[in-house]
Order: C-alpha cells, then sequence, then structure tokens
C-alpha cells in the first residue's frame, strides 16, 4: 500500500512533553515503556497479538517533514530548538515485540520501547493504535472461527469497517485469526489473503429474472458459480433457479456447482431444506454460504440446532468486533536510566487494577515437555533467566499463598527485540506463516483456556525478584 | 493526508460482477443506486450525515493503476476486454448527497449513484464505508456533546480508533458532531480541528516528585498550564501540588492556571473536592477537565450527581462508538434506464423490513414556517414537487391511516448534487461551517426526536406516487 506519512498521528501531549524535555536537558534521559493490557476483549480467556509489521513500517518511516515543522511553528508553542531537533529527527530507540499471532495476556509487557524519552514518549499514540486494532480483529476473529468448528470464515466487513484502515488491516488481522479469506480486494492485492466474492442483489435485478440473473453468470464464471438465493424467495425461487441453472450451464460444461448462498432469512431452517433440494438435485457436494449479522454466538447457535451450513460470510461483527470493539492496551513508563542504572518507576491509581509493573522486563512462557501445553507465563526483571533444568515455584502475584511448582518443564522468551538503536533487526514472517504459527500456539492452550464464556484465567505471574521490587516501589510512593 | 490509492479497496463481487456486465452487453445500462440505513445507533432519534467529502476525493481519484490491472490479470478470471477497459476507466456517474452535518433518518437515500451499472455498481464499498464510519462517529458524538449540556467535549481516541483513518476521519466526524476539539496532532495539520493536549502520567514520573513535575511544566508553558493530578493521589498529591506551582509559577508569570485534569477515580467526589480546593486558593477560573472511559451515559449521570466538571476528554468510546460500533448503511439498486424510461426495482425480503423503496427519489423536509422546525421528511419520485402554497398531507407508509396534513410550511430537498456525468460539481464547505450547519439543523429537531432513549420516531414518509408505484411492484414481484 501507499506510503502515507502518519508521523504526525499522534496526541499532541506527545509533542508538547518532548518540547518540554528538550528544554528540562532530559532529551537523552533513558526511559523504558511498555505496552500492556489489563482484560480480554469479550471476556475471552486470551487475545492474539498482531500488528507488529505495521508497527515496524511506522517506525521506520519516522521523520518530521517541512510541512510538520511548518504547521507546528504556527502553534507558538514550540522553540526553535525544539523544531530543529524535530527536522533531525532519526529513531535511535531498542524496542521489543511478543511475535504476531501469539495468545497474549493481561499485564504482560507486549511491546517495549526503550530510549531517549522523546522519541520513546513520542510513538505512544502509534504503538497503541496499530497493536490495539489489529489485536482486537485477531481475537475476535479467531473466536468466530473456533465457533464454526473447522467450517471456512470469510471476512466480509469492509463496509462496515471503521475507516479505510479498518477494513484493509482489519482484513489482514481476521485472517492472522484464522479466516480464509476475505472479500476486501486491496487485501489481495497487497497482502496475498486470499479474495472471494461471487455476486451481490444488484446482479439479480439486472437482469430480467433470478433464472437470467443465475444464467448469465453461469455462461461468463462456469467454474465459479455461487449463486446468492434470496433476493425473491429462497426456497420457491433462489434454489430451484440455481438448481436448475447448475444442471443446464455448469455441468455441461464440465464443472460441479460451488455453492449457494444465503444472506437473510432463518439460517438453520433454510440451510437445511436447501440442503435437501440440492442433495435430492445430485449436488451433495454444492456447498451452502451463510453471511447476514453472524458471530461467534449465532455460529455456535445454528450449529447446535443443525444448520447445515459450509461456511460462514461474517461482515459487521467481525471487522469492527461488534460486541466489544476496544481492545484498551496501554503505554505506561517502567524505568529509567540514571549513570547506566535502571531505576524501575511505578504508577499508582486509587483503583488497584490500575497500578503499574516497575522495571525493564521479559515474558516467558513455561510448556509442559509432555504434552507441549503452555503451563504459566512468568514475567521476570529483563536479565533473569529462569533455569529449566529445576523446579521452577510459580505464584499469585496477588494471593501469594497460591503457589505451584513447575517440572518438566521448558521456557520461551516471548518478547523479541525488533529495533536495535533505531535500526530494525527483525524480519517479519510471510503473512501465511504467522496464521499457520498463530495455529499452532492456540494449540498449546488448555481448552479451559479457549471456552468463549468464564475461561479459566491463565497463569501471568511475576517472578520473586519482580514481586519483591514492585512492593519496595508500593512502600515507596505511596502517598501516607 | 497523502493520497492513496484506494481504488482496490472494494468488495470483491464488485470485480466479478463488472466483468460479468460488460461480457453481457450492459456495460453502458444506466442503473441508479440508493444508499440509505435501517436503524440509527444507540436507539437515537437521529443520524448526522457525514464523510461526503472523504467521498468526493475517493470519486475524483477513482483510477485502476497499472499494478491493479496486473493483479487482475493474475486472478484469470477475467476478459482482456474487460482490464483494458479498466486501464481506461473514467468515473462518468452522477451522484447525489445530502450535505454533511443534515440530520438525516432510516430509510432515506442519502447517497444516490447513477449511471453505467458497472461504475455504479463498483463504487458501492467505498460509499458506503466513507459514509458509514463518519456518519457513526458524528452521530455517537453528538450524543456525548448534548449529554455535556453546553461543556466542551474533546475527542482524545486516537490510541483506541479502529485503524488510523478511523483516528484520523473519526477526529473529522466527531468535530463535526459537536466536538470543541481533538487529540489528534493531524487532524489539526490536515483539517484545521482545533488540537488539545498537555501531558501524561509519564511526564509525572520523569521527575523527581509530581511537584517538580508541574513546575518543569509551569516554565515551559506557563500560559498552558493543565496539570493532571491522579497520578500519585489526587486530592492528597496532586491538587495541592497543582495550586503550590500556580501560585509559584503561574501567577508570578503573569498568567493564570487553566486547569487540572482528573482521568482515574471517581470523577463526582473528585471534581467537587478539587473545585473546593481552588476556589478556596484562588483559582475559581481554573477548569476542572475529567477523562478516562466517559460516554453520554456517564457524563449525564455525573452531571446530575453535581459533579464540577467544566470539559471533558472522551476517547475509546467515542471513536469506535463503543456501545454500537456499526453504522447499517446499505447500497441497493432502484431502478435502470431502458429506452430513456426510468424503470423502477425493488428487492424483495422474508424480513419485511428489508423490502427497498424504488425509483429515482428525492427526499424533501418540510419545516414549519412559523417555529422553523422540522416537522417531516417525505421521499418522493425525483421529478416530483410539493408545493408550499397548498396543504399537503403525509401519510404512514404502513400504517395508511395515520395521516396528517401539513399547512404553513416551506419544503427543502435534502439531496445535492456533487458529481454530473463524472465531474464533481459541489465544494464541500469549511470544516467549521459544516459543524456550524450541523448544530443550526439539529436545533430544527423537536426535544422529542432528541431524546437519549426511547426518542419520538420522526415521520419519514413516502409520497402518494411512490408509494402507489412501491405496492404495484411489490405485487408483481412477490413469489405465489
Amino acid at each position: 500500500m501507499d506510503q502515507m506519512n502518519l508521523t504526525m498521528l499522534t496526541d499532541f501531549y506527545e509533542i508538547t512533553m518532548a518540547n518540554g524535555y528538550l528544554e528540562h536537558g532530559l532529551k537523552d534521559r533513558i526511559a523504558y515503556f511498555d505496552m500492556f493490557f489489563r482484560k480480554v476483549p469479550d471476556n475471552g480467556g486470551f487475545v492474539i497479538m498482531a500488528g507488529v509489521e505495521q508497527l515496524i513500517e511506522y517506525l521506520k518511516n519516522l521523520r518530521f517533514s517541512e510541512e510538520d515543522i511548518d504547521y507546528l511553528r504556527g502553534k507558538k508553542l514550540f522553540s526553535e530548538d525544539f523544531l530543529r531537533y524535530l527536522k533531525n529527527f532519526k529513531f535511535s530507540c531498542d524496542v521489543w515485540a511478543v511475535p504476531e499471532g501469539t495468545p497474549i495476556f493481561p499485564n504482560e509487557p507486549i511491546v517495549i520501547v526503550r530510549g531517549p524519552v522523546i522519541e520513546a514518549q513520542f510513538v505512544e499514540t502509534m504503538v497503541l493504535l496499530t497493536i490495539n486494532h489489529q489485536s482486537l480483529i485477531a481475537t475476535k476473529a479467531n473466536r468466530i472461527v473456533r465457533a464454526a468448528q473447522g467450517r471456512g470464515v470469510m471476512e466480509f466487513g469492509s463496509r462496515r469497517a471503521q475507516g479505510y484502515h479498518g477494513a484493509i488491516y482489519g482484513a489482514r488481522a481476521a485472517y492472522i485469526g484464522g479466516c480464509i479469506g476475505t472479500a476486501c480486494t486491496i487485501a489481495e492485492r497487497d497482502f496475498e489473503i486470499p479474495v472471494l466474492g461471487t455476486m451481490a442483489h444488484s446482479w439479480i435485478q439486472m437482469f430480467p429474472n433470478e433464472l437470467e440473473a443465475f444464467r448469465a453468470y453461469a455462461r461468463t464464471y462456469p467454474d465459479q458459480c455461487t449463486f446468492l438465493v434470496d433476493t425473491y424467495n429462497v426456497l420457491k425461487s433462489g434454489v430451484p433457479n440455481a438448481i436448475r441453472i447448475f444442471h443446464e450451464e455448469v455441468v455441461p460444461r464440465g464443472f460441479r456447482p460451488k455453492g449457494i448462498r444465503i444472506d437473510s432469512g432463518d439460517i438453520t431452517y433454510l440451510s437445511k431444506e436447501a440442503r435437501r433440494m440440492l442433495d435430492e438435485a445430485g449436488f451433495p457436494d454444492c456447498k451452502i454460504v451463510a453471511s447476514n449479522s453472524l458471530d461467534e454466538y449465532i455460529i455456535r447457535d445454528i450449529l447446535i440446532q443443525g444448520a447445515q451450513v459450509d461456511s460462514f460470510g461474517v461482515g459487521e461483527r467481525l471487522i469492527t468486533s461488534k460486541s466489544e470493539p476496544v481492545f484498551s492496551g496501554v503505554y505506561k513508563l517502567t524505568a529509567v536510566e540514571e549513570d547506566g542504572m535502571i531505576i524501575p518507576k511505578i504508577k499508582l491509581s486509587e483503583n488497584v487494577g490500575k497500578i503499574t509493573n516497575p522495571a525493564f522486563k521479559q515474558v516467558w512462557r513455561l510448556f509442559d515437555k509432555s504434552t507441549h501445553k503452555a503451563i504459566a507465563d512468568v514475567i521476570t526483571i529483563y536479565d533473569e533467566t529462569i533455569d529449566e533444568k529445576n523446579p521452577y515455584v510459580i505464584f499469585d502475584p496477588e494471593y501469594i499463598w497460591k503457589r505451584k511448582t513447575v517440572t518438566n518443564f521448558y521456557a520461551k522468551r516471548l518478547l523479541t527485540k525488533i529495533f536495535d538503536q533505531g535500526n530494525c533487526v527483525y524480519q517479519s514472517p510471510e503473512l501465511k506463516e504467522i496464521k499457520s504459527y498463530c495455529k499452532g500456539q492456540i494449540e498449546t492452550l488448555w481448552d479451559e483456556v479457549l471456552r468463549f464464556e468464564n475461561p479459566h484465567n491463565y497463569y501471568v505471574d511475576l517472578s520473586k525478584p519482580l514481586w519483591e521490587m514492585k512492593q519496595r516501589l508500593l512502600q515507596e510512593y505511596s502517598v501516607k
């Protein structure tokens, strides 16, 4: 896709603070920021990380144009020193991120930015915007895909997306989350996501009648016939006409019908009847596609009722994550460097859940050596190691008497370095690889974590050194 | 903003149908499509039209690049004739739209596209995506602005938007809907929306303590001091430190404090206490800004409880329209031309609410001559006129015995031509003008329509000729 200059897509306070840091001699003070989230959307058990590739693109292209600087000068708020600094700006931070497609959990750092505070602070808005959006949609898509129990789910939501990137990167995230394709053409051109689509109701209406509309379509695309059968009446008109055209135009040309699509009415009833009619007509291989305001809950319900649907086209409820359209990742200062020492920082809050985890950190996932299932995640101070050879004790950071000794495990670091002193040191995998990695990683989760409602809380614990550091800071900063 | 080539941001079926229309000799068949919607988000009384300026940009830039055509050729679905057609593609449709900022109601055409069916069909995805998104956000913003009862509402949601355009055009739409500004810097650079913002919690944490952080800020921006007071403890630390710095650094420099911002905790309680403390300290003019997961319901409630808030920063619940993140505009064929005659078309549905209004139409708004309040909208066949000199009878299209004779009124056409044979013939007003036009238009609505819950259904009726045409088509097309 065409490059956009998104440098100025930032909350204005990032710029007022930057100018202030420069003025107060804090330009080169090294700071550490974590992106993390507190709650899984839809009360689910996990989130799927997505958006890292676009975050990398943004960071690579971060520069202030003459136009940007002229605009800022016009605000009469900023020093010429600062505007000169922006003109010569070169991103020089270290950045770590959890790879796309990885299941992630509340309170874990999923992106860490370390560098001069002006820079590390400045990127806040875009780090959050990029990862929040794609992770939200990948997570929702995966819920819907799991509800479909192996049937294909296609992303059909462009027209109801929240803006152009909502459609395009939404399609990308949905593919990571498990969708088999999209209707969004540009997403295939730019990301090689398989694109699908046949006809709208207007195609039917442009011909003298439904039969002639199907016939015309079959003559142009005899091997691609998925007919939309609900323009007039699914069972009295659409399906019989489809069957007739399959016989008259498709089979004689040496092809098999691909499918019919039902976009309104009671999908359970109509699909069962349509299935029977297609089978009786000799087309048991003709697939039934359902669309129309679907989501994971409706798909689950109609499958329980025995709907004969082979694949689903899911639009607005996927592309906006309608039932919970916000993923609330936040970006918080966790440490600064003074004389080469890392000084941890904490943010208190009257709301206990909003207290941050201090320090420069790493996230480890412990896997069972026999089952390869994920047992728990442990957040550690960055230079801690977890020795796989010895039993490792994990404990709940809130109810510390809840503890468990893990044995026979291996541990993997989740955060990978993607920028080193401003240079990208990470090559994003092909999208297909991300998708298949995602599928594999979800298979490491216990079914209890995958449940739609009231899932088991996967363990995300703090290491003993990190927990103790946090307690010390809580004592130190709390207002008496 | 940089131009993006969004031509391929289209549902793939638009392209398969286009190729089919060409093959079947329907390329030059003139078709009419309406965009309309069926339901107001949040069960509100009206929607605010927005996005027309971006729709115009898209239509002006509609062309297929070599890259697009190569990509499509690679699909092995399309004829070389068709690819040649795309290479030479020039948009040639007529387009009408309701101007931005106008209150609109269910079932009214808000965009009409007339032209060769390939073209008029092709633009479906982008017409819907553009208008759906911005209208959704303008409408939500207006609900929040009305809840604030004259207090300023600032759009603070970029980091939680659904993609980059979600943030940028979301800020634009929020401004149309009545927000006084945004935190999204690029929205000021490109749309001249006033941008606002002071400091994040991390600013406070970068200094030895809160007092020094406020002091540093005050020295850099003595006339811009809105301090974030909830990093440690609002009443024990934030407000006292703010007051001290107002006295020590702001007043001595000849300025007055601008405000404090509370971003967590109980806004009602904290704002009342903070107000009292500021007043006692001699700063009754210091404003209190509240943020933290606000929306129209919370704002209404805390104001009822007497919260002392002067302005609101509203983020995720505005920028995603969280409580209802989808605006379901649709795009339906309503007529074709044959031998110069306009032949109306209808789409039936087992769901009565999904039956379309046929024909090439106009929407009229009838205003009371004395009060200038909007009485009703009437959808007519395009060349009908409404004679203001005579009483006009409106009737409910479903319950036709519900009728009303309107007298002493004037009637305005809502749909304005924006493209004539592919040429833009409309100049979008300045954004500020759109915003003020919007405010004025909402003032023409009765309070009953403005109610948040269970508002009065504003009358949207069909003219007698249109109603009769629809009945005739229903008879004709219904499957016996």
